[in-house]
């Protein structure tokens, strides 16, 4: 009565295997700043209470398989501020941005099927693919390039006669970095060349900093029938607990496949997805508001980290995240560290690991993701920790 | 750019795919009774939304990957009613029982690995299984026989060296099948012997009529490590679209495992999870007085069905369906003609072909599914219906 290949090489989440060692130092009286989830401290926007409160039901059905039609068309609307129209059949709602990613790897992948994707990337792609038996084939970018990807050939070299599409998340996580309009067309043009999907994980965009635009894919020409989109109210919205994403495909007969996967699960949640209907209509000046609170953050985190000796990192342009080479030889050893045996005036700090970001064996050793989800001051305050921190640890082991 | 095989060879489901012609009926101004899906019209008990209401947070966060506390706690009490005792961490909450059918068979099977399941099952079964590649292998189950199981040797003759787990709904969806004791012994020695995980899905237990117990197959000595109970508040808690289900297994391992593919999803809905706690909270009064509810429901359709000429149905003995032959050569065809071309004053039903819920070709075609989801009132003049629909249909086909 063994257990399945499959879930028993599948790995812990990298994010979260280090919570006990956060555990203790709480335990121990410490305050942990933590930078190692994407949980936003920004407030949900009351709206999606509100819509909640006024549904008036007696009963908690069923919802559509497809999703509630107000929140697919909330969705259109969002998209058509961009000029991208989605005909109502074309959304299909799911169980958070995670439910997205499974459902587009289960219709385009059979099991061996191989997926290309940047790293490092959202560790759980890692999950979603590997537990219905697709591989991820690694595209490396490097924090010194600002983990922009590699050239068109480069990325070719990497096309197998299994490789079925190319995944990524633009805004990058866990690197913050966005496509370049030029990196999107030669994506569009790979896939063309080479018969891929492309999975366009959208759940970051509209955090866009320097007056860069957050471009969808689907704003990409010529590619409409092999794009997948992927969103979530998750991060843009401050609504992680509510679980609600959506694929967005004008390939119909991809969404109409699709839809077998969502039928088969029944629905996703009644009353979760009316409050995520009223965060889509919310205006785009809400967006822009949290844009600027996360480039503030940002800015903070950027100048901290620049004056701090031995620490490599490219100024990220989106979402909340960056990827820094720590002055360390093992950034995992240095993260526990710092809950173990480090505090300053009875605080510490949390990072997450970079190395569980990569699938080559090896990379992102010295490196740590840094999720800016603190308000201005806790981020300021956890970079003078930072680097009071990095100074005790070379002290003490050299 | 070809779809997977898995999806494209992925069933639509058997249940919703008649939809189009409710519609159509409802269009041309007839009345449908729908005994074809199992929502229930019983009000979802007010403690869920008052929970909801009052659960104060400016965030709607994460929860925990492995679900609520508060939830675990309520589902552990629940089990400890009938003396079945939970550790917190055997406890995994999932969006609905949907995906704790797809992680059990994620963590058990490997693609080409089979599961056995008696026919006539729960046909999103097929989808759960069949979208991460493992194959249900069908144990016949008889009408005329109350669908109760074959004997020991002709289960043990399906079994095969890729065979992993035996899985059932008991009390039975959509037989309302009842398993005996002996059953569920003889279920448990299979498995002993032939070294197979035992997935039983209780999500109608409560629903036993007659006076007969809902017996849960965690209250089967000896089978602590192979047992996995499927859990949700969709049907005794009429709380469908909450999407609250949860894995209960005493094989720390498994769950362990389980508990990746939970992680790697994040978590399930926070609050749909805080409000299903207040559901798992009601007294056994409650699960006693909806089942006194449907119990009257049987008994009218029961004895209405054996008062139709040509039907034959075994009286059922739990959850809230049954499966009857039709004096009909083809059911889905007069369950279509019902809405086309049938109505008394203005009304007609709609059922659920059975076919559908067969693994083996063939089986299942005069065979219908009822729901009896609607109050006592509406399910005699539904029964009325059909009765009448029968003598129709029957005049002009002959």
């Amino acid at each position: 009565m063994k257990l399945s290949k499959r879930i028993v090489a599948m790995q812990a989440s990298p994010v979260r295997k280090l919570v006990p060692y956060a555990l203790r130092a709480k335990a121990a009286g410490k305050k942990v700043y933590h930078l190692n989830i994407g949980q936003p401290d920004i407030p949900t926007p009351p709206v999606f209470m509100d819509a909640i409160h006024d549904y008036d039901t007696t009963v908690i059905k069923y919802s559509y398989s497809q999703g509630e039609p107000l929140l697919i068309d909330a969705i259109r609307d969002y998209f058509a501020r961009d000029n991208i129209h989605f005909d109502p059949e074309d959304i299909l709602i799911t169980n958070g941005g995670s439910e997205a990613v499974t459902f587009a790897t289960i219709a385009i992948c059979d099991p061996d099927d191989e997926i290309l994707v940047p790293e490092p990337f959202y560790t759980n792609y890692n999950g979603f693919t590997g537990e219905v038996n697709a591989k991820i084939v690694p595209i490396t970018t490097k924090a010194e390039d600002g983990f922009h990807l590699p050239s068109k050939a480069a990325i070719e070299a990497l096309i197998t006669p299994r490789t079925k599409a190319i995944l990524f998340s633009n805004p990058g996580n866990p690197t913050g970095t966005i496509l370049t309009t030029a990196e999107m067309e030669m994506v569009a043009a790979i896939a063309k060349e080479h018969d891929l999907f492309i999975i366009s994980d959208e759940v970051y965009r509209g955090m866009a900093f320097d007056g860069l635009a957050a471009k969808s894919m689907a704003s990409i020409q010529g590619i409409d029938d092999r794009l997948v989109v992927l969103e979530s109210v998750s991060k843009r919205y401050s609504a992680c607990g509510a679980r609600i994403g959506a694929i967005c495909s004008h390939n119909k007969q991809l969404t109409a496949n699709i839809l077998k996967l969502c039928q088969a699960r029944l629905c996703v949640a009644t009353l979760e997805q009316i409050g995520a209907a009223a965060l889509y209509q919310l205006p785009q000046s809400y967006i822009d508001d949290v844009r600027d609170e996360y480039q503030a953050r940002r800015d903070i985190v950027y100048t901290a980290l620049n004056n701090i000796d031995g620490v490599v990192v490219e100024r990220p342009t989106g979402a909340f995240y960056m990827v820094v080479k720590l002055p360390v030889d093992d950034a995992e050893a240095f993260i526990i560290w710092m809950l173990e045996h480090f505090d300053d005036n009875g605080e510490t700090i949390m990072l997450a690991p970079a190395e569980g970001f990569y699938a080559t064996p090896g990379l992102g050793k010295d490196e740590a993701r840094i999720a800016y989800v603190l308000n201005t001051t806790d981020m300021a305050r956890a970079m003078e920790i930072l680097k009071r921190g990095l100074i005790a640890y070379n002290q003490q082991t050299n």
